[in-house]
């Protein structure tokens, strides 16, 4: 039986390989993907964002355990692009896997960086498709920060969950940083350290003139993931920004915008291999960089030469 | 006076004018540094990478102030895509700038990864050549952690530096996750504080194995960069390293492969410039995204069709 055939059956280790298969960019990895575009589309994708030492994993954790009491099947993505440093990536799978090992239907895959061929972002999503096709209900993508890869992998999900800690220090800062436009519910965690009610008053006070604006009510949902409080309230407020994006029609908007962003960077990763293959293969890269290390020509002008030849469009 | 006349002669208002326009591609920017092209190619482009807390800035900062008092003209880019959290980008560059005030020829720039159009990585070594350009004799590059943008960042610099600290914890994984193959010169700063002695026994023995395979010294520096211990060692390190690739013929290949990867990333941004304006607005997108969403059709082959329609090579 093939690899594919065990992953249609729900076979984790097969699943596991195809997730590989695809983070690898292994010959025709994107026919695979085609084939299994049509199973996909039934994950619900949450996202979320935060600090490093904010409990994050902790709480997203907590939340699929509940989740998979609730006989969901999930999927965790978790997305550290400093994990080299903080050993995330290599050691927490492991770890979480443990942690989680008598919740059969929670899969945990931390995305290293390192031989992420299409760039960060668009591994994450083609991961999160491979997860949704094996039929998880449930998807969730950790990330670090609110860098371009964040952005782009929150663009990627239907909610967005941003996790602080009474430690953030002037949240009102990282506001202003982004993550305003980028979050639906608010999470504080560690809610019984020193500080959090100071905290909690701050992001209410900046709430409040988002929840005017707009008809959404970004709530704002007080944790402690280690000791399991606050769960139960979170899941539901994450629900109800599904009822309610799924009501108003913003997640069909929201899923047709992701489609298209899927084309246009399926198109451009094509037309960079062929670049690669055909055409930068047969330019003389080597004399142009001499030229340009003897001051005799500079990049700029000879990529704008060699396109005008090429005469692409 | 034109701001590019006034950043010829030198005026530092002129040089962040123009740091910005190139960082926000502002129209004709690439014409812009095809201009600066020709006066680039002197500065020696030193990388620093560590885990946030590790005291990078701070070495950095002592290391500038060694080299300003040496009469050297030094540019220093922060690169923290983790920013909003840490505050890095936003208070980082004030703060910076006060303590090395009466360091003149020291010009400091956080890279905020929000609005950096190209990728954070090409926009770096954009603003890396501005500064070359205006005469700087060495260019620091900060960055954190080893992702796919640190690891563009370090194959553009000359000589790339890594930090460590004794709470880093498990070195040997954080070598196995590809310190090793782009340090040049290892640092274990803060050696003031416990564990010091362990993390460099546990480096100075991965490094002897090094050592062995290749020619160059791969130096262990200890430092307290905040009481400036260690500093005349590590420039003596860094300038023994350049000394080294100069001779061998290192720092020319290095070089010249740079030129090659711009001249690439140069000729695969316009191209991305040209599908956005001409290609993408010409096709139907939205019915695309619609037959999706039906199951009628799936991003993969619809991209497929529309490169074999445009027949692009």
């Amino acid at each position: 039986m093939s690899t594919l055939d065990k992953f249609l059956e729900g076979d984790v280790f097969a699943l596991s390989r195809v997730i590989s298969y695809v983070e690898n960019q292994r010959d025709d990895y994107q026919k695979l993907l085609a084939r299994l575009y049509p199973r996909s589309g039934k994950a619900y994708k949450i996202g979320f964002t935060g600090p490093p030492g904010s409990g994050k994993s902790t709480l997203v954790d907590k939340l699929a355990c509940r989740l998979s009491e609730q006989k969901y099947k999930v999927g965790i993505i978790a997305v550290d692009p400093t994990s080299p440093f903080t050993g995330g990536a290599l050691l927490g799978d492991r770890i979480r896997m443990q942690n989680l090992t008598s919740y059969q239907d929670v899969y945990v895959r931390s995305m290293a960086t390192r031989g992420s061929f299409g760039g960060l972002a668009a591994t994450t999503k083609e991961v999160a498709l491979v997860l949704d096709a094996f039929g998880k209900d449930y998807i969730i993508i950790e990330t670090v920060g609110v860098g371009q890869v964040e952005l782009d992998v929150a663009n990627a999900c239907d909610t967005t969950v941003v996790v602080f800690v009474p430690e953030s220090g002037d949240s009102i800062q990282a506001m202003k940083a982004g993550l305003m436009e980028i979050a639906d519910v608010f999470v504080v965690n560690k809610t019984d350290r020193e500080g959090a009610n100071r905290i909690i008053t701050e992001l209410e006070s900046i709430l409040e003139l988002k929840r005017e604006k707009e008809k959404w009510e970004y709530p704002l949902v007080s944790t402690q993931a280690i000791n399991n409080v606050g769960i139960e309230q979170l899941q539901s407020r994450i629900l109800a920004h599904r009822k309610f994006i799924s009501e108003n029609g913003t997640l069909k908007q929201k899923r047709k915008m992701q489609v298209k962003t899927e084309l246009k960077e399926i198109i451009e990763s094509k037309i960079k291999k062929v670049l690669e293959k055909k055409v930068f293969s047969t330019l003389n890269l080597d004399k142009i960089a001499e030229d340009v290390l003897k001051g005799e020509d500079d990049p700029y002008s000879a990529g704008e030469r060699l396109l005008d030849k090429a005469d692409l469009f």
